[in-house]
């Protein structure tokens, strides 16, 4: 177990934390205190200057898909390190180019397109022009179990047709969301998991419906936004499905481990950061004639975060490591675990530093609010706890059969 | 320790749950479903008609200001059960002209105010023609310890003169807010608990600058609001302060002992309801082959909430009841476990019927985001969990003294 | 629902708390720092002549039977608060013949008992003579399903022989224990809840073979124990079957639900109790220059255990209001949820106060390391956690049908 | 972060598991099921031969004193992978050489002991021919803080003078125990950390009176035991000091250190052996017509205790690391970190694998109840979470400064 991150990866680590530091968190704190509003009419999010200008100069500076390891050549040990520095902020995984559902959608690009589909849609994503989201989630069934996905996808000749209604699809209220990735039933009569297929829909298609953003708790997580949106009749050419009908859920399975490490290094910044505010909030606020955190219990918080930090980022390093070692049919267990782990911790740190700032906490002037709910988002999203739980459970009782 | 409810509440009981489950539920399932969007331009904000009408049907029918035992005949005891029905709904405590802070003020009003306060004010706020905001809490310091306050009170002739920022004015985006009830310091020199007054202020009045509705998670808890307001030299007449000057703290206390049993009652309903949803969603949706509520150990969960909101509910009928026997000097420890039992008890149940809907459950789709919320702020609002804790320990541990 | 105790009572909790407080304490306190040892060695576990004196003075002063409504007149509610008084000291119940299992047992005969039952046991166990066991739980199977019972009773002519394994009879290890109560398999074809039968049985019986005495956590809970029992081939009369064979799911039924209101206001009592111990430990013991009270989030397990401690008396008082105004049969939820909501709080807060009193609280210098395994205990003892949150969901759910 | 143990300690990877799954836990097995007892009278407990016969195997096949880096050549992170094996049985680390205190009190002479020292005790301790205790804790005084501890320690001419009363000496009941090592307060004007003292004391010294044994939970440990011990008048040789007068609190802290992560990995054994128990017993026992394991959450309690036990793994490899590659003064907060960490998580495991055992898990029938024993006394000794939360608070805030 050697969890140490390559030089090359310390080199990426010390530039990062600059970066995050001294140029993505002032503007986040210059766009919190703006008050500028992005409510459900998502068609007129703009996109902001400061950040495209850093984007701009990630970039520049090679600090750009560093996700990738084909590109990178990063492990997904040294990888990690670096997404926890993006969970810093909110505002950095974009910046990075490396934010969630595209890079999931172009490692799967990368892993499973053709030729075509690489030019046509994997190298704008690269770039950084365009922007996609993963339509997977089905409102009518309950989607942890994906067997249950309903949306339908019917080839006629050379095109494919595509029915259904999708939400939940992280991104696609950003300005820039050009692709779509469309997972649904295309081979009702075969083995359970071998029923399903991804096809690759231009946002543009005749057919293709937004219907509307949804709010986390009233928030729309702009310019991202999670989108519901009906396919009605879609037609796009068969080139169009990713590595042949029927291999969606091969397809799903190889993109969701190495994403659920990214995320899940994301809430141990997140956490990292929450942490990091509680205690300047705590030093600096005064009440009955002390700082708060030398009132109560406040000072036990710090150490208790402390520790679970500690452990849920211990544990996804272990699980970045199996993936380089072992590959994910060894980590799979692993791989859940911190999917519960890590939101889990997160999310309470999260809440401990919100009420460490009493009501400014729940408002727009810290990001606290915002990755709040990030943190409990992803108690359901890619898997909700439950699921997760259950497959940590049953790999633990193979052990004993 | 007689908890039961008078047979006048019991018709209550009958007549408002019916009011709640047959007229309120089906219009806010309207509501939700029609996603019109309440974001930060708080002053477009429409009132709907349907809760118009909906007021007028209470009001006719006799279910209005129940809140008041002055009025109403009604003890603390009798209204808890009440309070508890209007929790089902975020909507129904208008409806019942029986939402915080309208019902604290009026309180307030009926027991400090003059003939002449009660005449301008009192008697619109208890027809439900305006609504009224309680400006307390300020942004600069921690006012979990009101003597941190520092907003001003300067006397100047027969006028007073008012200055400060406040925040967290609940109801002070309602377009029929008028009222604002001022906190400030108004005698300096004087013992701790006499230097604050409390002044009666036209939204009107020049020099009263609203600045912002804050959110909470991303949420504006419209039409109600959370409001962040200028005072900048602000003149009304003497005759606006209420009681006299250096009577802030006095009033202040009076009025937050019913006010806390009312918020936690609601929150009694508000667990009620969250754990119907999350059983009939648990009955419904089906995964892997079965119902929710056979997976995992969700039947536990009901259970524990089942138990939980038992005894929950049983903690604040006997503060209630105390309030109704001995008065609030008698329940000072009661009021404050409620007030850290009922909010911790209620989030975590709604958190967990929001697990129970998947995404759904964070969205608009359901009252559940709007309800957690609503548990969120109780933690913090009307003084943060760590002050109530302490207010328990403090009368605990006297008994050693 | 009303839950004060009637003023008959009111003396009774006078005079109790008195009682325990001045003469069972400090005899606690004396037998403690005797350190005498009760082990394995059940055979020779002595009776300690101060206990034997108090129960002279309680039975002489009528502190004496008062479970049992049919002699103290008391009603369940008012019998609750007398229980939480007994539940101050380990040594409590059985001074005021109120402890298990020899309340369910009298209660049991008097219920079902035949006259010549009565007699012959009845009689002794009100005076004190003799104590009991009941004989249910089995080694070989899941007990918490009481239809795995495998011990078996067959009918011999006017005889029933009894064979099987029994253990958990607490009190079996008593110098004065002279009558079990037997629960086997009788009526094997019948409905499931009608195969068992209760058989009375002399210890001294041939074939009843005591083999031990079972400790929990090391500790043998003297002069009561925990005995593991072999019924060999063990005849009796048929006239020592309890209200006919059959019957035992139907009387087992009727004994349980006071026996857990009793054992929940115990807890209550306990937890009262370990709180004043932890109280008084942290205010007397120094460490870093300032009492433990002050230290770390102290006061914050003050607080949390006053408000725990309110809500489970509260949930108890409310499930002896049921079972005297709508019996059992409208209190099964609310039994099984104070078995489980009383022993889970008791057994925090107990531990709570180990830890305030250091490696102390561990040993046998205070009552908590004793008090603690009660409350564990309980969490199994009459049905386990599991099975109790089961009837509650069951209960809960059937709302829906 | 490189925590993978060293080939060579691979091999004793292996063959430890293999001794402790083949010998041990067949002799624990064996020696639990004879139900013997070890009662207060600690004077007559005997040697078990069948564990003299162990120690002798393991001795002879090398597997022995592995805890001491200047022996065996392992390095901290090597050892921390044995020491989880020795945590399987709680009759392991004896056998090994490798239990404390005696492990503490070996390094410490290693380190710190004269050459007379070191021949006079140090090699009959790592013979395994004597034992020793470590007599620190005072009754009197919070030993939580070490500042505190009164014990007095007089130089009078070649000779000091010992007084004082110690108790949870560990160790102290085994009638191998031979050297005992007195803390006290020696130079009391100096600095507050070079006030106090080592001393080695033979426990046949006169003036050495050893009291009692100190149950925990009634159980004693044996043959170990944890000893109370009056120091009155006790004269040993100026030489018996260790290190010289006043270095006691040096001398302290280096021990400490190694001795914790022994502590915290025996614990991840623990809650291994805990969690396997927990399973084959849901696997086997049936209630309900379902396996327990198939009931309720307790598939979830697998996975929960999986990711925990991960967790805490990973936390104590880091601390073995952080000695092994920048010594004590670089893991302060770490070893507090996992001192905190490993307890509370097995034992809460422990725990629901005695709840998954019913009655049984609490009885001697299996060794859960000992090992709930042991993780619950470890909240305690060597520094209450309390203190140890402190310092990882006071170290994350140092940060800050």
């Amino acid at each position: 177990m050697d969890f140490q991150h390559s030089t090359i990866a310390e080199g990426y680590v010390k530039r990062m934390t600059q970066f995050v530091r001294e140029r993505i968190l002032p503007v986040e704190e210059a766009i919190l205190s703006e008050k500028k509003e992005y409510g459900a009419d998502w068609k007129n999010w703009p996109l902001d200057e400061r950040l495209e200008a850093l984007k701009q100069q990630a970039k520049a500076e090679g600090l750009w898909n560093l996700f990738l390891p084909e590109i990178s050549g990063l492990s997904h040990t040294d990888y990690a390190v670096l997404a926890e520095i993006t969970g810093l902020s909110l505002l950095a995984p974009e910046i990075f180019n490396c934010n969630a559902p595209d890079t999931g959608n172009m490692e799967l690009l990368w892993k499973y397109g053709s030729e075509a589909q690489k030019q046509q849609w994997l190298e704008p994503l690269l770039e950084g022009r365009i922007r996609s989201a993963f339509c997977m989630t089905e409102p009518e069934v309950a989607s942890s179990d994906p067997t249950n996905l309903r949306a339908t996808i019917v080839q006629d000749g050379d095109h494919v047709v595509l029915n259904g209604r999708k939400w939940w699809s992280t991104g696609l209220g950003h300005p820039n969301c050009k692709l779509l990735i469309f997972m649904g039933l295309s081979n009702p009569t075969a083995h359970k998991y071998l029923q399903h297929s991804m096809v690759l829909v231009d946002v543009a298609t005749p057919g293709v419906h937004i219907e509307r953003m949804l709010p986390v708790f009233g928030a729309y997580d702009a310019p991202y936004g999670h989108g519901q949106v009906m396919f009605d009749q879609v037609r796009v050419p068969v080139a169009n499905v990713i590595g042949g009908l029927g291999r969606g859920f091969e397809i799903a399975q190889g993109r969701l481990g190495p994403g659920r490490v990214h995320h899940c290094m994301r809430l141990v910044g997140a956490a990292e950061r929450a942490l990091e505010l509680l205690i300047q909030r705590g030093k600096s606020r005064n009440a009955f004639g002390k700082p708060l955190l030398q009132l109560n219990g406040n000072r036990d918080l710090v150490a208790q975060a402390r520790m679970d930090i500690e452990m849920i980022r211990l544990l996804v390093l272990k699980t970045a490591w199996l993936l380089d070692t072992v590959g994910i049919m060894g980590a799979l267990s692993e791989v859940s675990q911190i999917k519960v782990a890590c939101p889990t911790v997160a999310a309470r740190i999260i809440d401990q530093a919100i009420q460490m700032h009493g009501g400014e906490g729940l408002s727009d002037n810290t990001p606290l609010a915002a990755m709040y709910a990030y943190a409990r988002i992803l108690r359901l999203a890619d898997g909700p706890d439950e699921v997760h739980r259950g497959v940590v459970a049953s790999r633990e009782l193979k052990k004993y059969e």
